[in-house]
């Protein structure tokens, strides 16, 4: 149960790089620092490519004028010359520009958090793993729906055996928001998504299912993909080579398969974020449009629904908990948590506190890497004619 | 609107094959077949495997005793003796049985209304289908759950492009009441399911996927797959080469996409007999488990839920209200609407009149040839290591 | 479970006054009835105030154009001089007819069925319940959605403490068909459900509230009003003095409270029949627009959902299972499981098997009567200022 | 919509009083105030009435310990004599405390933010709404639901005549989180609110429903109760006279009529929060537990499900619009409205801009004023036999 009291001795110091007036994902990172004043400061930004427009939208969140950058190479310069700079910075520009700014933040001392997905390639994902050991610092990665507490109820049950052995995974984050092309010219947030250079190897598969996919694996450590298929479409013609609708289909390790469906062109379809999980036993279901409740499906009894908060949850999952059953939580207290256990880590790196380190469940570079490593994947087995490929994951498989 | 009111000159004289005392599906039937007592009439059977067993059910169900036979062969011989005698008879044995009794039914004069999946193999069913044509019969297939009205209001609205080009299918007809063999062992009904002498080539594949891929034609009569791809499982060993889960991809002519779950594993799913067809503008969904509500999501727009019998619905889908709004119609009313087109086709069929078939929409033989093509087609692709097939559909590419 | 079999040694014969082609009621008589064949056969009917459509309609539905009568007193003369003449008949008339036909009927030496509400008053209830029992014959209410099964496993589920002491009862009975006047003029069946020469005191008390009063009733047998406080409205004027929506309080003699809703001018309420009861433990809710579904709330637990068919269900609402789990069920089941304990209750009574009659549950005369006793309540208290009343009940207080 | 940048020159300087570490609700009053760092400052608080634990806890929020008071006396005290002493007060003590306290506040020259219900009497509101006109101060009420962006999104659909004349208000406040007497003595936060010295007159009236009313004018604005019943009972019977349970019925000036029903003992009902209002043409009907819809359901036509965030939205819905579609908010986000707008009218009232004031819409000392009449005429009808009672609302009929 959290109410705002510190969980470490002081607040870091934070900036944003990214993430200004015109975007919708800025806000989402500040609320997730923000939350409770306790576990970072926002002190400086580089918010906007937009300099002027950067500053101005800085100084309108309360930062001192001063600390407004233009760019985030002189934020990175200036404010290691101050005693009280900044220590940790979240990167929430396109995705073309995070290699680069997490290698440069790394290499000036500062603990990095990064919007997924985090690079091109795992050869670059693990590059800066290496960097960040070598400087002793944190990267997280921004999978803003991974907080929400019911996946850790999920990660709970299956480990507890109450679904018995896992069979069928079933994963979705589909939208229509891109049904038509005309976003692509007149959303800013939505231009760069969709042009290669900026976005990546893919549209969908990096900006929807890496996030579904690393739930999956917050939900299933001990699950590994063995072999995936996956079939890739350019609805708005115009987007291609880049997706706008793929379905995925898995073979883990273990013999049980998944698929999973990420669109953008799901016209209408307003609660697309689904996680299905089937045991031998008994299924697991959330819909993240109704993020307070778990369906838990035994075969043969009736069906529960689990409410967040209540008493009978697992520990786990209510030591995140903040507003008490019946008061709905949101995206807000999702990105609040990872944002928390953000600073957890990166204050335990700082007190070379490995014990909790090694305990702390969080979206880390290595999720990172594997958002990298899905995509990589999905995009081979999509451009060789839709086949399989296999998975090569580097996850121990613990069980 | 329908009120029992005959829509033929005189019932029709109706017998059974199988669908005993011990199965639920000759139930089924006969809530279909006699809902209003002005279609048919059930004057003779050979209701079960264990004669004395099924003379005694015949014989509660209203039926002369002296008309309750031991077998079909028997009953064709008799009945052909009577100036009375049947005119159509229903098949709900195991699968295995299907094509010799409808040969035999076919040629001992009678129309036939049989089970899914309807033979073993697309050349049966050709070969049938010819036999049929040459006797002047019908042959109907019992999608069950085909005669949902708001099946006709999707197939209506998207002929009148309220979606626009369809884009992505989702299928969906899973249920967890063989998450365990205990009753493949216990119950006699799921014992032959998966028997390949018996069942077929397939287990659920051909008892739940192929009445949802018929559906899809149903609401989609121009839409035509063009490559298909199968990942079959048998998560209980013993049931193996019979499937218990299988995921299928689809890729249309159009250039649309599909995907199917089918599954018997899907432990504790109560509600996982789903239709979700995307459009460029729209989409379309439709739950069995909600069977008098369709969804309707325009990007953009409030979603829709349209209920079923309300006078803005269509009027081909109207055409097979019953009960009025507000009042659940269920399975029942379903059976009942593609039964009275199975009368209203022999009827025509009797009087040649052929205008009237032409216009019918319902599940003829054709429908069960190609039920029979898609689990072939998808058994090939399971069988050769999931791998895109090519599917060759015989249905004439309409738009 | 329910197959069709026969329940009773042959087929009732049986008729039917009003419920022709001009209204929705008679044709759920009829499926309720005539659902397996083997508890009724439909052998004559007065089926129209109009009677050569009456007859035409008799004809189509297939009964014998010389049993196709122009009223049911011609009907009742006529019958009575054959030897196969109608037993039991089905009255299915505008209110303001109800007690004249039933009285005529049983003095006829027929058993009836009959619509709600029964009759105006309670003496007259009182009356025909007396002549009942004088000539030996049954008189069963069609309160038509209280055949829903899962009603049978809320009774059971009280009957076995789970929910603990009744503390409050929540019943609606709400929909938006009449929010304008524009039926009452241009529609038969709404037209004189709102003239209080044929509706009698009440619009939707009787129409709606009926049913729901009923089943609750059904469900807690036990629960005895005490006290009761009506407000009644005419949103459109020129119902008046007819309610067209109505709030009513209870007390019952327990120390429980209820509350009931009924309306027609609930704008656009498409799912506004419910049934809530809430005990110290835990609460049931059943809604008809979910009739397979009934919630099972325990406080501090997790939420169960309830499946019709389910082997976890009690034996008592199994009993009147028809389809099987997944298969949904409507509102047609409602009607043929109440019409069929119509059947053993009149086959009982004529073969004087006071001990079957005894132990069926079902709307009987007395269940008549305590309907219009609820009327009557209802709009003894609205019409004086929606005052307390007392109750009166003259149910034995079992527990 | 919002995005944290701020609405007023500077951070208004605030301190709480309660809203300690064993509740929890005055962690709702952070997130409201503390949301984006640019409406509020924490920066005192007596916090507990354990004043040790009262520091510890503000020292863990980030307050400076020397601000960290024992008492609301000596907080008002000392921080009158620092020229950055606190400019606004939240108070979130039990009931019986609001009327000194905020009474204090005010002649200490603070802005007061207060729990709900504000105070015991009517009189003691009109006494201190004079006291804060006096002073120029605004005094706010936390109906912390009623920040719900969607419940505006209602109120201006009804301004437009969408649903047409409004007929019927269905209100509804349960919860079952008192089902049995034991948290009245186990936990502290419950313990009070059934002990009428410390929660005054009610006990669900006050705390629940009290929200819902409020909420109800917001959306009708110019809705006016005339006479109002309420029957309130305590099932638990230690805490009479206070009730956990009570049904209200109103009738509204323009006739119109409203039921509303608010408990504790509804057993486990975790989504019992509603709003319905019927008009003539159609009903709009939002749930808390799914705050992010609002069902619009006009009659004859298809339901309509419209989705927070969206553009058809109305712009003063969207205005307080934060995360985006797709992206769920929660209670989070509805406590962050309030606040904000309290914060602005804080600044209007000090810059004197009566213009702003007069077009802000939140919850002032009026709304708390006719929270508290609520709570009155409910109790003196309950206490009379449950009579209907005149309402005497002192709001003007705007139509």
């Amino acid at each position: 149960m959290l109410n705002g009291e510190k969980k470490i001795a002081r607040p870091l110091r934070w900036a944003m790089i990214g993430g200004g007036r015109t975007g919708q994902v800025g806000y989402k990172h500040r609320i997730g620092a923000l939350r409770d004043n306790t576990a970072y400061q926002l002190v400086a930004g580089a918010f906007d490519i937009d300099a002027e427009r950067g500053i101005d939208f800085g100084v309108n969140l309360g930062v001192d004028a001063n600390r407004c950058y233009p760019d985030y190479i002189k934020m990175f310069k200036e404010e290691a010359k101050r005693e009280d700079g900044i220590e940790v910075v979240s990167i929430a520009t396109p995705n073309g520009t995070h290699y680069e700014i997490t290698k440069a933040a790394l290499e000036a001392g500062l603990h990095v958090i990064c919007e997924k997905p985090l690079f091109f390639t795992v050869a670059e994902g693990e590059e800066i793993k290496a960097l960040a050991e070598k400087q002793g610092k944190i990267v997280g990665v921004t999978y803003g729906f991974s907080g929400n507490q019911l996946l850790l109820q999920m990660r709970a049950m299956i480990e507890q055996g109450k679904i018995g052995d896992i069979r069928v995974v079933d994963l979705q984050y589909t939208h229509g928001f891109s049904a038509t092309e005309q976003g692509d010219k007149t959303n800013a947030a939505q231009k760069w998504r969709v042009d290669p250079k900026v976005a990546g190897p893919s549209f969908v598969l990096g900006d929807l299912s890496t996030h579904t996919y690393y739930m999956s694996e917050l939900i299933m450590p001990n699950m590994k993909i063995k072999k995936l298929l996956c079939d890739r479409q350019s609805f708005v013609g115009s987007r291609a080579p880049l997706e706008d609708n793929a379905f995925v289909l898995m073979q883990y390790e273990n013999g049980a398969v998944g698929r999973l469906w990420t669109s953008s062109i799901n016209a209408g379809c307003m609660d697309g974020h689904r996680i299905r999980i089937v045991g031998s036993k008994a299924s697991l279901e959330w819909w993240d449009s109704k993020p307070n409740e778990l369906k838990f499906e035994v075969q043969g009894e009736p069906i529960q629904t689990l409410i967040r908060a209540m008493p009978y949850l697992d520990e786990t999952c209510n030591a995140d908990e903040r507003l008490g059953a019946l008061h709905q939580e949101g995206l807000t207290e999702s990105w609040a948590n990872i944002y928390l256990k953000f600073a957890i880590a990166i204050d335990a790196k700082n007190r070379g506190d490995e014990e909790t380190l090694k305990n702390l469940v969080y979206p880390d570079i290595n999720a990172g890497i594997e958002g990298i490593r899905w995509i990589e994947k999905c995009v081979r087995s999509a451009d060789n004619g839709s086949v399989w490929v296999e998975y090569e994951s580097k996850k121990p498989q613990l069980v």
